[in-house]
């Protein structure tokens, strides 16, 4: 039992080091994971590099077999050391821990393994974590609040977008047809998409006067309607950012001013902590 | 008479299974009809694509054929069983339901019937009436009023980009000339268009120093009067979320605070029910 | 005097049928104006069009003599009939009509008046007078006001965004060399606006990976600042709007509510003219 | 004593005339030096047009020694007036002024110095020091203020569209291929951000028809998150603004009325400084 007792205080360290960065262990764990991380990025993109894989293609399968060693070591860690490994495996984090290492396993056993590389892409997802960076925002949920009031509004956007681009790329397959490029009505409704977004490739383009006077009309419309989306989540951004305010602990009522020492509806003493840090 | 009284309830039934969803038939009659619409669009979209017309067309016209019958029926059941027909042909869904089927039909009469594919892709705006999409916008109606609101600014800021194009492109037409694709003035305009919307397409671009110079410039006011519109949206949008707040039912005041449990001005008690959803 | 006083009569009833149109003949007469004008511009397109050029020139030329002509008496009219002619020859509207008429007189004179065209594309603008467009806005004066109070904020920001893509554009100019099309600075700038500006023509495109990462850095840059005149005009524009509210006629103070009955400072009964209309 | 007192007189004259420009030479020094920026940076574009440079090139070499000269006196004119020199020399403008007339010098000594264009170059950010530009911004402050306060959510937002963009341009490079010009990740990575940033230069676009569809929800997606900047900078560039509106003297109330002349909260008379003028 004692033995137990000590693989308890053993696991809840290294819980500390491994999911926390409040200590100087946890902090260096973090900064080598991130490391580890940004190399295996690194040599992912270096792989698909044809001149860079002629030459140091071993060196290259060395370094990702030691980076899978290393993540697969961590994984195992992450398991042993949280109170309920199979929470841990079916959350975000851990299927993505997981895939991480997958595909150097099983290139092993099957060949071909090419559409793997973009698993191994998912490993970036990794470093929110480590930077923690969505805690800033769950700090104040701005962000997640407004998309999520707004997200009604922006389905009606979005269909009425793709029944435009439908209707536009139709009419443009007619109008220009197949001699100018616009072979089908999937090629036209990408046309329509590339011109409504304003990226604008070129790759296909109105070649026909009736062609450009319709593209130009898209081309109008798009730039209005830009400014939809831009309002919607504006307003809702404002509204959330409204309801993110401090409240009065007593009469709970929000506090409008930043620096307010008293509630200015009940007039009790504001402690320093009701500032907003947004 | 006791006949006519059946077909009166066999009306009414069929009125609540066609138009409304609040029943599992009409539910299910909602669901046939959206995967009747998404195979018809499938439809029309291989049937432009010219590998698959080549091998697959008896089958295309056959799966056409077979989906016109069934919205044929489905428009004569809607006219059946609506109180006033007419105003039904003559809403807008009427006439999108009656353009949905009429392609098929007249290309038996007359043949090269290219252009009527366009008619059946307008089939897609169907969608928007069984998924009731349009009601999540009425609910709230902060887009249309914010939209009506800003139309008399949108307008001039139409007709100022408009004449804006005009003016560059003829410019442009003097400066770069027909040697370097400025063929006419409609086509500068057209490629004004492309460069104040952004798009920048690339089929034509200025060549000499001075058009490289007045396009710069051109750019730089588009990038700088995009920020217009989605102002005028923004502030309008604002205004029209703020009329929309909930109303006490006594003092007719706005409800501020979205979870309010007492008006602010008479202090009524409010219903849960008195909390935004938007 | 007698005869002044009738010629003075004339003058004021045709100054209400040009400048005004709140009389029917002023109706006409503004009709009669913009039809004339379209025609002219179409003519203008036309004229540029070298196929039509070819076989209608004639009849182009005969055309633009007889629009010319009208515009030329409605120009002496319009200096009959105002009281202080030399106000209205040096006011905006007046400079365009003389303007619009000068090209076809002075390619009598001179040859090559090809660039004159430009000129008479600036008849485009007396539509904007026609239709009274402006007259929209300068009811609410919003965006004009927005506009000037946000005008030092742009200032800066576009002087920010000259000296970045003088410096981006004088990198790529070192990094991509003349190999690559990037010959030489001024032409490098021409590249950073369209790429800061997201058109993205790509008749210049960075070849090397240094300069696709140095473009990539800038298309981030561009797609993150395109914000901030987006937010300078919709703040502005919302302090406009709230400052163009109506106010009470007795306390002066400012009607927040748009179907306000009561004053909600003094109580005094508002009309129903003090609803907002924008 | 007498001497250094002299001495110290002209030191504060002549800090007045470089640094200031509330007296007629300071006016003129801040003229005559803006003058000498823009010919620098015209020289600078100059040089680098072949054209140019093949025949004026012993002109242009003049000039830059000529201007270095003037910018070296104006740079050692500086050190001696200002009281603390060091603090000078290590300031932002400091650190640009010695950068500006350093490249002309090292020429001399290493051959090759055609990457110290970009160094010179940097001339053009002195403007901002002469024109004063950035004291608009610091009277308000409000832009800072807001992308301070949105730094957090904006840091988050680069992160995640970076995240984006490497997942997708691993996607891309498994779906084209190097058969369609996406030769490796880090090249698909600059497509995809060329492609999510609107920018669209059509050097590399998809060719497949899964490639096509990819393209496509990525543009739709980079169209729908242009709003989340947007929204943010709009929103914290609101709150700037509000905080950044006069206050009364006696209670510090926020005076909301632009041109309020007795505090709303105790009634105390503002004079007519109190207005804002941003």
């Amino acid at each position: 039992m004692m033995k137990k007792k000590k693989s308890d205080v053993f696991k809840r360290k290294l819980y500390r080091i491994i999911f926390r960065s409040d200590t100087p262990l946890g902090k260096y764990f973090d900064i080598a994971l991130l490391v580890l991380i940004v190399v295996s990025i690194v040599s992912v993109f270096m792989e698909s590099i044809s001149e860079i894989r002629a030459r140091y293609m071993p060196y290259i399968q060395v370094l990702e077999w030691g980076l899978t060693i290393c993540f697969t070591i961590e994984y195992a860690l992450r398991i042993y050391c949280v109170r309920k490994p199979m929470r841990y495996i079916k959350s975000f984090y851990g299927v993505i821990d997981l895939l991480s290492i997958l595909p150097t396993y099983t290139s092993v056993i099957i060949a071909g393994t090419q559409y793997l590389v973009v698993i191994r892409a998912l490993r970036l997802l990794r470093v929110f974590r480590v930077l923690k960076l969505t805690r800033y925002l769950s700090e104040g949920n701005i962000l997640r609040t407004a998309l999520r009031a707004s997200f009604h509004k922006i389905t009606v956007f979005l269909a009425s977008v793709i029944t435009l681009v439908t209707i536009v790329g139709t009419i443009m397959y007619v109008v220009e047809g197949e001699q100018n490029g616009f072979n089908n009505i999937p090629t036209s409704i990408y046309w329509a998409i590339v011109t409504i977004t304003t990226v604008g490739y070129g790759d296909l383009s109105p070649q026909t006067s009736i062609g450009q006077l319709f593209a130009s009309i898209l081309m109008i419309i798009g730039y209005g309607i830009i400014a939809v989306p831009t309002g919607i989540v504006s307003v809702e951004m404002a509204k959330a950012s409204e309801n993110e305010k401090p409240r009065c602990r007593r009469c709970q009522d929000k506090i409008d001013k930043p620096n307010a020492r008293f509630c200015a509806n009940c007039g009790m003493l504001l402690q320093a902590k009701n500032q907003p840090d947004v």
